[in-house]
């Protein structure tokens, strides 16, 4: 088994622990608030970019992973280890979070405040934005490549601020499939596994239009 | 059509929806608080730095642009481009918000809390200051230009943490014009399109004094 | 008696004396709220790593100290010198808390909000992921070592963010004997030094398996 | 009239404006909150320093520039200039606050909530604290000097937010002596001016005899 693989398992883990169950732990003791909530998806993104960024890339996102797979940075059987290995994952760590708070604030799944297209409109933009920002930061040959854990965890953070309280700021199938099926709440999950992909595939798309 | 005018469209859209946006979605949900809004606004204009800057520049916002100009470092009719750029895409950025959550809050139009010259007073000052902290922490021979990001994220930050509640810290005609246009609410429009881009004049010509 | 003592006396103090000095003040003045508690966290150890990084390794963290131990990077004799070092540096810092303050919020000591088994698992998480940021980003060949101490930092803020209001985020013997010892609220600190020792060690076994 | 000096008063300045500027505002607005007091005092610190980190070394503090005397990093003479040139930026600043928000809560004046032992006993570990930061980030031979604005921001900001309540967090003459003088609260003024300073010089000592 291949060390990028681990990488990508420890580190979805602990993003779908640490930002979900901020959210969890907030609705049992009410004092994290939705700005503790948001800065933690933040750090947590940015830290493990920094710990597992040298080692798997640090997608920690199937989203981001089809984005690479499309530009052909992975390949196809690659891309789907990467992708099971983060499902595997974000599922350990929304069970990890049901052992020990109970099936509480439904695992800190995603869910649309409003309608569906409204948070389906939303997600699009968060992906679009966050996988140009990864593309920008990260991948660009005149990127100033050590900064892009700052630049990239800054986005999740901004984004789960800003967008949260009305779609959950998901920009992750992952982060979205793990607390939704631990918890039983799926009904929404459809949205946040095509908007997100459909988000980071479009991005992709427009960046390879600009730099070819 | 040039790679720099989609980066700045890209760039100034997503800084006038995240920002602006966060005061609408708060207005909704009162989940963000004001402190939640300052964090969202430093934290887009940092991570756009480092996706953007090594493309356009960065500037987003026309006061900057002009001061660009003033020094020379652009030509008049790149500067235009630019600045009828980052205009049509904070009006498309107005325009995405309000079909998303209608016109509400003003679509996070900057509105003086106290008299006009107050608000006047403080944009110039805040503007003046960005553009020196632009030019110290970015253009400067000796700058350490890769943090430039984080000095300038940082800086839209607090400014917008500690004037936002008087002026509504804009620093930038375009994040000004958008909300105000689409949401009709341009009565004290003029105030933040001449006071940021004064601002941002005065600091380039002490920046040319003391270097020359 | 060498510097790297030195550091680590002042470090953990400062430790000590910021992040549990935040919850007791908070107590007293209700001005600092958890988020607030948190980023002192974040940042004290943020800043005190690139104070004295080059000088002891910054550990501050007796977990931290035996994790390096079982490493092999520091020997058993210097390892012995480091936590009795942090130890009385904690004590140190609880004494003066005391002493500006009296006994206040049990002058910032972690207790399990809920059951011991469930701090306890807590805590060994944390630590585990903790040891591996700092594994990952401050001594893998291919990380870029000189932003560890924001990878670690805002880790440590991440952490004591979400997890603080449940078990109190502590990660280390030091910061958890300290206030417990001078306040008297000794009742649960078996778990704090366990958990967070058998995280870090358990954390650097994974990567030892990892890498060899 | 050297560049130095106009980055002294700039810097001091803006941080005498936007830190207690945040003060006043929240007074007035109810919104900034202390949290959002302290991230102001951060992160103007910080972008500070990387705009005019090279130009004068970014002092903006006269116990910082006491310190660096002792040291012999600059004369008395040019010493003396920083200090007059700080205290002369610190009045104007509160000046600019009065006119604009007229005489409001002591225009964020430093004051003890308790006795003024305690504060003076916090002062002094606060500054000592950040003198030794500043030396060990930004002047020792193997520190990654890159970073050492964001950990001396950060050290502000922290400072701010876990002894703010208490002390108001000063360790800054000019901080200190701006508000106090030109709002009229100076009947604390002396503690901040003798323990700020006492703390530098004690930190500069310390750091001198571990290093030589």
């Amino acid at each position: 088994m291949q060390k990028k693989f681990i990488a990508e398992f420890i580190g979805t883990y602990f993003l779908v622990f640490a930002g979900p169950g901020a959210m969890v732990i907030d609705d049992i003791t009410k004092s994290i608030t939705h700005v503790g909530v948001a800065l933690t998806f933040g750090l947590v993104v940015m830290a493990l970019i920094y710990t597992f960024g040298h080692i798997s890339g640090a997608h920690f996102n199937p989203a981001v992973t089809i984005g690479f797979w499309v530009r052909g940075d992975i390949t196809p059987r690659e891309g789907l280890f990467y992708i099971v290995t983060q499902f595997a994952a974000a599922v350990a760590a929304s069970c990890t979070l049901r052992m020990l708070f109970g099936n509480v604030s439904n695992l800190g799944a995603t869910l649309p405040l409003g309608t569906e297209s409204q948070s389906f409109v939303l997600e699009f933009i968060l992906t679009f934005i966050l996988m140009l920002v990864i593309l920008g930061s990260a991948v660009h040959g005149k990127a100033v490549k050590s900064f892009a854990g700052i630049a990239i965890g800054g986005t999740v953070g901004l984004m789960a601020m800003f967008a949260g309280p009305i779609c959950g700021a998901s920009m992750n199938p992952a982060r979205s499939l793990g607390p939704a099926i631990v918890s039983g709440a799926t009904q929404h999950l459809w949205l946040y596994l095509v908007a997100t992909v459909l988000g980071a595939v479009a991005a992709t798309l427009v960046y390879k239009l600009l730099h070819e």
